[in-house]
Formats: structure tokens, C-alpha cells, sequence
């Protein structure tokens, strides 16, 4: 059967994992990430670690996804968050030299979101955004069925649009961004506590946890509001590890979007949880290889009869998707 | 020659254009609205216009930029601001059974940024945004070549976007949203002047003025950071009356998304003055004509080299585009 390779490259963690056309899983392998994660030494292991998952050299393409901006045609990494020394790294050449076989790149939070348009959350959609709560706040945008990546290949930097011009400094430079209000570091800075003591102080009925989580749902809906004017997707999913108090804050996010939205920028907006947890980077470079050898567009995607991978790899589905009927 | 009829239709006035495939305009007229501006009487006067422009009924395609949101396919004027008792009204299928020539509908706001990226500022860009600043906010999205309005046809609501969550209330709901900061009346609402006395007292060295373009300067670039973050664009052209003032807050302007925005997501942007003035509606209202006869990709117009058609309009270009060169 032919088969790809989606490839999740990380500070601690390179995964790999092997997929057919129709989205199933074959086989999957994690390997740490060689410390100091210099260039050559993160090649090599990719390399190995490819060589181990599919030693028959089955996969005819490769897709990655790392951890900060690629170029626009997905061959170079231009930085890498928590890797040493990255800068322009052309790493899709690099290993096709080594592995004789088509690789391409995008940044992993790209590859999350193609992941949950082709398996997870988004399947039903061809206008879709994925916003992913986690350490930073990232997001990705399926325009008409594809990967908006735009001209430099950096679009959809959807933690770092404005929400409080005069709010907290942004390492961006974008003062009072997005991620500067919902994110994790946000939330620890802001309250001292981690978002997992915050949702279990919540759910034991402890008041000021519980206005934690609306001014959080609101802060989130202020922000999506931007990107629902502006993009009018089908439909929003929340990923990333504070996705796990979405019940917590879809609330006030859904009360918030009414209110700030108007209905002809929202009708039938659909806001749902990610499925994939954080295999959606995998299925999302695994997407990306399949892309670059049969086309790009996703509407071959076997939508809702789907073999979803959330099955068999470890993800869990939160809070249903919330509508409105308007 | 073959030509097509593009058409403003404002409160006051309705602007129609004759224009061939290359851009040049060959005739236009302009008549007033019919008050009080119903549906019918409207579609009564479109109809005499086009058969005075045109008597002998050579323009194959006729495009419409109305003033409000219009349904995904262009057929249906949803709401038409400052017109009577429009909703839902199937202006396309009206005009259509008595002109007896295809018809297409686009927002006034989205043919403004067709009409730039034709024949104005974004002639040079397949990735481009307009930014028009006038009583209200609006704007058009280019992507790749094509005017993206999305699943909704409400795409690109672009001074709707939130830029302070706490701030003055927004007939759309989105309280604090752009337009309410850098909007005509959001200037009269601040300061009780008019945009062009503010612009005056600037230029006669009045510190306070001075002081209020560079604070509107800083808002708009908070604003424009993030769009740029989400679609980043080739360039972005600033339109409307406000613009008449660009070189009073381009310099706040400028510094601002040089401080907010990530050099990656910016790299080559270019913040531009729009060049077709109040024409620009009627020169995107036709190449809407001409996408729906010819086909939507602006790629086959004629770039720098084009007969613009700003020298016979009534246009003026006020300020050159500024660059970053990193």
C-alpha cells in the first residue's frame, strides 16, 4: 500500500508515524531529540528514525513539521524555537540527499491544523481555523480546502494578532497580543497557578476560578472575533493543552461571539475542540507529504466515515461543538 | 470592442463605468438615486442608466457594488445601508430578466478593493489588502490573485476587527472594535472636529493635532498588525477620505507595525496610499463583470504598463509607498 510519512519535530521529541491516502495509520515510532539539537545532529536522527520506521523505504514522500517559520515553498527552516542554532537550515534538501524521496516542511502549528482538516476537527470543512491554547498561542487557516500559508509562507500567526494594544509586552513585538491574554504563560503570570489547578478549582466550585474562566472565554472570544470578521470560517477548533477546560470557558467564549459578531459573519459557525490532542502535528505533515505528491487540495479527505486516527492514537475529544441556528 | 458596465450604487448617487478588458474606461454617467430608495425604484433606474450608457447594448456583463453585505454567489443584496426596506433583495435576478445580460454583486467596500488591485495600488500584487477610512471602516482581501470573500460572501469585514475589547460601543457589537477608533466618526466623536480641520491645524504646526495623527497612526498600525499577522499581505493601500491625511500619520503608522510585527511576517510589505479615489468602486464593480464572463484571476491585468485610469477619473495619489528593505 503506498504510504507517507508525517514527521513532528520538537524540542524533546521527534515523532514520526506512517500513513495511507485514506488517513489510516500504519505505523508510528517517537525518538528523543539528540541534545545539544543542532541542524546536523536533528538530520541525522530524522534520518535514522525513518530508516527504522519504514527500512523497505515504502513511504514516497515526507512531510515535517518544526517549530517556527518555514519559507514559503517549504524547504527551509528559517528558525526553530528550542532547537540549537537554527537559522535557514535547508532541511528539505538536506534529507532528500539522504532518504531519495520528496520532503517538505511547515511550521507545526500548520501542520496540527491541516492534521484536524483532514482527520480530526475540521474534516466536515473547507473554511476552517484551528487556534491551539498552549505554551504560546498558534493557529493555523484552511482556506477553500488548502493550507493558507500566504506570500512568505508565515500566514496565519493567529496567537499574535492584536487584542489590547496597550496590554502585557509581547516577545513578537505585538504588545497585548492574543497569546499574551490566553496562554499558558499568560495564565501563570497572570494567576499564579496552572491552568489544570485552575480548571480543577473550578469544577470544586471555588468562585474566583470560576470568574477566571469567563474573563477567559471572554478575552478568547474578543480575539476570534477578529479572525471571524475577517475570515468568516465554517468553523473554529480549539487545540492545545487548555483545551481540556473548554467546558470551563466555551460558556462565555460562545456568549462573547454572539454579542461581538455579527450574524451574517457567523451563521452556522460551528466552535468545537480539536480531536487529535498532539498527534495532529503528525497527521498534519503526513497530509503535507500526500499534498506534495497528489495535490493540495483536501476535498479527497474521506470526511465524516472517515478511519479516524483519534482511535488508535492518544487523543481524547473534550466538550461536542456548539452552533448556532441563526 | 467588448466591454462591461460596472456600477456604484450609493445612498445619493448611482455611478456607472464602461470599461474594455485592458482597463480603459470609455464612458461613464451618474444618476441620482431614486428617493425614497426602495428596492424597486432602485432596480427601475439601474435598469434606464444602463440603456442610457448603453443604447445599443454592447457591454456583455454588468458588475454591482452595493452598500452592504451581499450572499456568497453575488446574486442577492442581504442589507443595503442608507437604501429603503432592502433585505434580501435578488438584485442580480432582477436586473438580469430586464437588461438580459449576466450580473453579479459585490460589497461597495470588496469592489473598492477589486478596483485597486485591477487598475490601483495593488496592481503589482496578487496578495493585497484595502483599507478604506471613511465614515465607517471597510475593506477588501486579495489572496492570491482573487478577492476572497468567503463561505459567507462577508469576508473581509476588515474595521470590524477588535482593537480594544473594553472600548466605545460598535453598532456591529464588536465594542472597541477599529472603525471605532479610526473611523470619520470616531475622529468627530474624540476630538469634535472634522478629519480635514484636524489635518489643517497638523499642518499649520498646532502641537495637539500633531499629537492626534501620530496617536491615529499607532491605532491603525495596532489594528493593521493584525491582519498582517493573519493574511500577510504583499501590501496594503489605505483608502478613503482619511487617507487625504496619510502623510500626517504614516510616519506613527509605519513605526508602529516596524515595532509590532515580526520581520518575517512583514518582509517586503508595502503600506500604500489607494490610488482610484471615490472611482474605485465602479473600476472593481466591472472587473467583477469581467471575472464573471472571463474568470476570476486578476493575473492576466496589465501591471504597471496598464492605462490607469486615475488621470481620467477623478482621483489623486498622495502620498508614495513607503518600504521596509529588510
Amino acid at each position: 500500500m503506498e504510504c507517507v510519512i508525517g514527521i513532528d519535530l520538537g524540542g524533546t521529541a521527534i515523532k514520526l508515524a506512517q500513513f495511507a491516502q485514506d488517513g489510516s495509520l500504519l505505523n508510528s515510532l517517537e525518538v528523543p531529540t539528540p541534545q545539544p539539537a543542532t541542524p546536523k545532529a536533528v538530520i541525522k536522527a530524522i534520518a535514522e528514525a525513518v530508516r527504522q520506521l519504514d527500512p523497505q523505504g515504502r513511504a514516497i514522500a515526507i512531510g515535517i513539521g518544526t517549530p517556527g517559520p518555514v519559507d514559503a515553498s517549504g524547504r527551509i527552516a528559517r528558525v526553530a524555537i528550542n532547537l540549537a542554532g537554527w537559522e535557514n537550515v535547508p532541511l528539505a534538501d538536506e534529507l532528500e540527499g539522504r532518504l531519495k524521496r520528496p520532503v517538505v516542511l511547515a511550521n507545526d502549528a500548520n501542520c496540527a491544523g491541516l492534521g484536524e482538516a483532514w482527520m480530526g476537527a475540521g474534516r466536515r470543512f473547507r473554511n476552517f481555523l484551528l487556534v491551539t491554547l498552549g505554551t504560546g498561542v498558534g493557529g493555523a487557516v484552511i482556506l477553500d480546502g488548502n493550507l493558507f500559508v500566504g506570500p512568505r509562507g508565515t500566514g496565519g500567526e493567529l496567537g499574535l494578532i492584536t487584542l489590547d494594544p496597550k496590554g502585557h509586552p509581547c516577545n513578537s513585538g505585538n504588545d497585548g497580543s492574543l497569546e499574551q491574554h490566553v496562554s499558558v504563560q499568560a495564565i501563570r503570570r497572570r494567576t499564579g497557578l496552572e491552568p489544570h489547578e485552575l480548571a480543577a478549582n473550578a469544577r470544586s466550585g471555588d468562585p474566583e476560578a470560576i470568574a477566571f474562566w469567563t474573563t477567559y472565554g471572554q478575552e478568547l472570544g474578543a480575539g476570534l472575533a477578529s479572525l471571524i470578521y475577517v475570515l468568516t470560517p465554517e468553523a473554529i477548533a480549539i487545540g492545545g493543552g487548555i483545551s481540556a477546560s473548554a467546558d470551563l470557558f466555551f460558556p462565555a467564549l460562545m456568549a462573547e461571539l454572539e454579542r461581538r459578531v455579527l450574524p451574517s459573519s457567523r451563521e452556522g459557525l460551528e466552535i468545537l475542540v480539536a480531536e487529535l490532542g498532539n498527534q495532529a502535528g503528525c497527521v498534519g505533515a503526513a497530509r503535507l507529504a500526500w499534498n506534495r505528491v497528489r495535490g493540495a487540495d483536501l476535498s479527497d479527505r474521506s470526511a465524516d466515515n472517515a478511519p479516524t486516527p483519534a482511535a488508535t492514537l492518544d487523543t481524547e475529544t473534550i466538550v461536542p461543538g456548539d452552533r448556532w441556528s441563526d
